[in-house]
């Protein structure tokens, strides 16, 4: 086979990501040719508005705004960082019918059309590369689809949202509330105008399905990942967690057992002297436990224009190579199918922050909504009391529990009027 | 090209991590046969004593003595778990001259003879993989070869010998003195009766050579690498450091700046927020600063069967997937000829432990020694006192300094008589 002399490139999008994509390609251009051995080029830009000013000057031949103009330029490699599902699934698609490799940044194609684009990359001889799509600059898709294939693996414990990592920081460490916590994150550009997309967990969601998939060899979609954001969470819960020896941390969990797969997002309490515990600020993390490797873990920045770069042109380089040295990448094979396991089956400890009546005989009012349920308590500790409302504040933490039986037994409380308030209720992670 | 219906595979080595891995094809087959495309069959596996008790038990006719008998065996991939740099650099590289892809876990060959190595296997068209080389079941080889490569990493400091970073752990917890955390290290089996290869840093030395020719694209050999190893550390250098806020840990420090290749193997000062101050007894760890992604760390169990069977599988089912689809692995390129920066020329703070005279004036005689040499004071702490001995215990913190002129400090002081010894010197890495 005649092997190319240069490694065509076009880039779908040419925002915070794109521009850094752009400059690397521009400025890298020497020590990226000598990695491929043969020279990566920049053929056409892809962008929605010429006028608008980047963080990196191009020929202005170079851009365009017709994406079929984009599509059509001969090229290897399309990148696409436009982000969003539409129009960048249907661009994805049409670059991996014509033959190109694609390299993407985007979870949420990713994780809502993975399996098909995948497929439709083998059809074609090519392949989709995604190690943007989750954990920004740190490697995670690549050590799972390769470094990690030997293992068969059983749990999966991340923190991959860096806003709501550092909304939860500052609540922890300035005992902020978490309205303030997320004007402070959105006075320094770490969260967005509409936090939604984070704080509620969509974004972690659609990270977990592509993590999750990979790490057991199976498809989850985002509608199978259970779903909680960090609105609820009070400076009393980081207060109390911390007194028990625990941070409050936005989990990304994915385990496998007999009974299926579980892959959840929500608020968890996490032992301090857990590295996860130790996550701090915008940083990710992905801690992954295999049967051959044990616990596994991967830390860093898990956003930003350069560590997405970087991820990004790991992708390109690795397809640059393929293409330089007319080698075939290596088909990734989705082998197991798996049936999702309900939140409600699922077995973890709790802690329970419950208002009650500061009377005799309310400990065995709710004590025995736990115990009717099958609910194990393992402490029980009365915090603060509020003398005119007559209420107090009790803290539960129970033992492994099935998920049903501990919603049961609040759904009876609530019912016997045996609390005021169920505070909040968060799974403890071990 | 025809594909093959199977992967031949021939194991040089049946001790504790070729048993892990003959158990692993055996018991892994039907999911190893998954995800290559074609089974994984083991064809011979080469012993010293064939009457020897193992964990595995395989059909007689696969074991053989004889070396010659092992490469000559039709295969594919010959996995070296040997150890040690003779007789498995002869065997790697006769098994690559034969079109054997080789997998090794072998630090101290690769770290010697890597280049060499890689070479003739580009030459045969296969490859030579070593990701269980360093960092047992940490992916890292792996990291620094295809995820991290868009970055021009700047430095790496890594916690690479479990057995050293166990002893230091107990001598931090415990205040235990070498002797008796290496007794204790000796007696779980973390170290060996002749510990000098662990405990005087020659195994994080190999380490450190290949992981620094892999960040810095270039050749740094096992001579290249300054060492020093963890005898001296005594009981009041934990205490002193903790007072401080430091954690001592045997690092491996590679940093590459205008100046050249830096690479060292000593024990030093990390502050204990630090994510490397807290990893703990027999774990591993590395943490990567590229010019794109930041900070980077990864870690986990860094020895044992199972954890390095991990690195090794991912390394077999990589080549496998190559010789299953017919395809070329990437050539790794050494691409940059550096200088290695002399220990004497490095920057660096110091804690500097003094025995001195208790008596007036002995502060103004060591201090104008440093001053003298252009080394820079940032605090000096009284600690003990031996009233007897009429001594007292002096520690002092220099800012950044040059090796050499903190050296050249010390020996006038010693000159002088301005101390009564030196009681250690630790450098501080931040």
């Amino acid at each position: 086979m005649v092997r190319p002399s240069q490694v065509g490139i076009v880039l779908l999008g040419l925002g915070v990501v794109g521009g850094g994509v752009a400059r690397s390609l521009l400025e890298k251009s020497e020590s990226f040719a000598q990695r491929v051995g043969v020279p990566l080029v920049l053929r056409k830009a892809l962008v929605r508005d010429r006028l608008r000013p980047r963080s990196v000057s191009l020929d202005p031949t170079l851009i365009t705004t017709d994406p079929e103009e984009a599509l059509a330029t001969d090229s290897d490699i399309v990148v696409e960082v436009i982000g969003g599902e539409r129009p960048a699934y249907e661009l994805i698609r049409e670059g991996l019918k014509r033959g190109r490799y694609v390299v993407t940044a985007n979870k949420e194609v990713m994780a809502k059309h993975g399996p098909e684009l995948l497929a439709a990359a083998g059809d074609a001889g090519t392949d989709i590369l995604y190690e943007a799509s989750v954990g920004g600059g740190i490697p995670i898709v690549s050590p799972l689809k390769r470094d990690l294939s030997a293992n068969d693996i059983s749990s999966l414990r991340a923190i991959i949202n860096g806003t709501t990592n550092y909304i939860l920081t500052r609540m922890s460490r300035e005992g902020a509330d978490f309205g303030s916590a997320l004007a402070q994150a959105q006075a320094l550009g770490y969260a967005e105008a509409q936090p939604d997309n984070d704080v509620e967990g969509h974004d972690a969601v659609y990270k977990l399905a592509i993590l999750a998939s990979l790490a057991f060899h199976t498809r989850v979609q985002p509608e199978d990942v259970y779903r909680e954001g960090i609105t609820r969470l009070s400076p009393r819960d980081f207060r109390y967690a911390a007194e028990l020896g625990y941070a409050i941390k936005l989990l990304a969990v994915a385990r496998r057992s007999e009974a299926g797969v579980q892959a959840r997002v929500h608020p968890a309490l996490v032992a301090s002297e857990e590295l996860l515990a130790r996550v701090d600020g915008v940083l990710n993390a992905v801690q992954v436990e295999g049967d051959l490797t044990g616990r596994v873990l991967f830390q860093g920045a898990g956003a930003g224009a350069l560590p997405t770069t970087s991820a990004v042109m790991a992708d390109v380089l690795d397809a640059a190579r393929h293409i330089a040295e007319g080698s075939r990448p290596s088909a990734w094979r989705y082998t197991a199918d798996v049936t999702i396991q309900p939140i409600a089956e699922i077995i973890s400890r709790y802690y329970i922050r419950l208002e009650v009546e500061d009377r005799p005989g309310v400990l065995a009012g709710f004590a025995r909504c736990f115990g009717d349920n099958g609910v194990s308590i393992a402490s029980v500790i009365q915090k603060e009391s509020d003398e005119q409302a007559q209420t107090t504040e009790i803290v539960v933490m129970t033992h492994a529990s099935k998920e049903a039986a501990v919603q049961a037994s609040l759904a009876a409380m609530e019912e016997a009027r045996a609390v005021r308030q169920v505070g909040n209720v968060i799974r403890v992670e071990d």
